[in-house]
């Protein structure tokens, strides 16, 4: 039935971050939906933040579109325009490449809940504000390149 | 700023279905997201049931995953498997070739709003319950072939 039980797919809050970048990512809790699902044509995931959590550090990709619609709760979009207040229904978009680095952070005090696609390969990722990059096949390193 | 204006963005209820199955469609209102905000990896649309308005008629896709969300609202999903409620957040995945055939269906008396996500590339798409066919080139016909 192709109605989803998310209950039914494992909730993760793991992390390729450091330790050091990790903490404002612990109370992310997602869902990968699409090998869950059998869905190859893109990637999506279920997210929950917890009160405080950051959907990531502040990035943006070479290769990879990104849509993001919110479920519930709120979330402040952080990018290179300023601030922005996303609500139940909200959409945002981060087309590859524009070197727009973005995130959202849960500021509120109940749980928000996204939806986001993206693909399911990986790509280089930028970082502007913090010492990290991920060339793509997914490790993450020091800007200049070495291991942490 | 990545925060979607969708007033902005043009919403059609246009269907390529021959008249005589569009009825049900006239009143699913959708923007196309993709092409809109730079998008090219997948294809997502945002849409608005009215009332007794069908997403579609029943069909499955060869080539194409599908999910969707609903963002406000309530619908029917109609399957194989019977009638599932569809309520706020919850999520519906199709993959491609499944030949499990499926609409959503505004039974409400409220409009129904969701996202939904598939590719931007068509592909044979099978309508069990109607004398239609799409072959993957944009062109709907009978079964046999014949046009409309």
């Amino acid at each position: 039935m192709p109605k989803v039980d998310l209950e039914a797919i494992a909730q993760s809050n793991a992390t390729g971050y450091p330790p050091h970048l990790a903490d404002i990512v612990q109370e992310r809790w997602y869902r990968r939906l699409s090998p869950a699902l059998g869905l190859t044509d893109f990637g999506a995931s279920h997210v929950v933040l917890k009160p405080g959590a950051w959907s990531a550090q502040r990035h943006w990709h070479e290769n990879e579109d990104e849509l993001l619609v919110i479920l519930s709760g709120q979330a402040v979009l952080v990018d290179d325009s300023g601030r922005t207040l996303l609500e139940p229904g909200d959409i945002a978009a981060f087309p590859k490449n524009d070197g727009n680095a973005h995130c959202v952070i849960n500021e509120g005090d109940a749980d928000c809940v996204f939806l986001v696609v993206g693909q399911s390969v990986n790509g280089p990722c930028h970082y502007p504000d913090v010492d990290m990059h991920e060339n793509g096949a997914g490790d993450k390193c020091r800007k200049d390149g070495s291991a942490f």
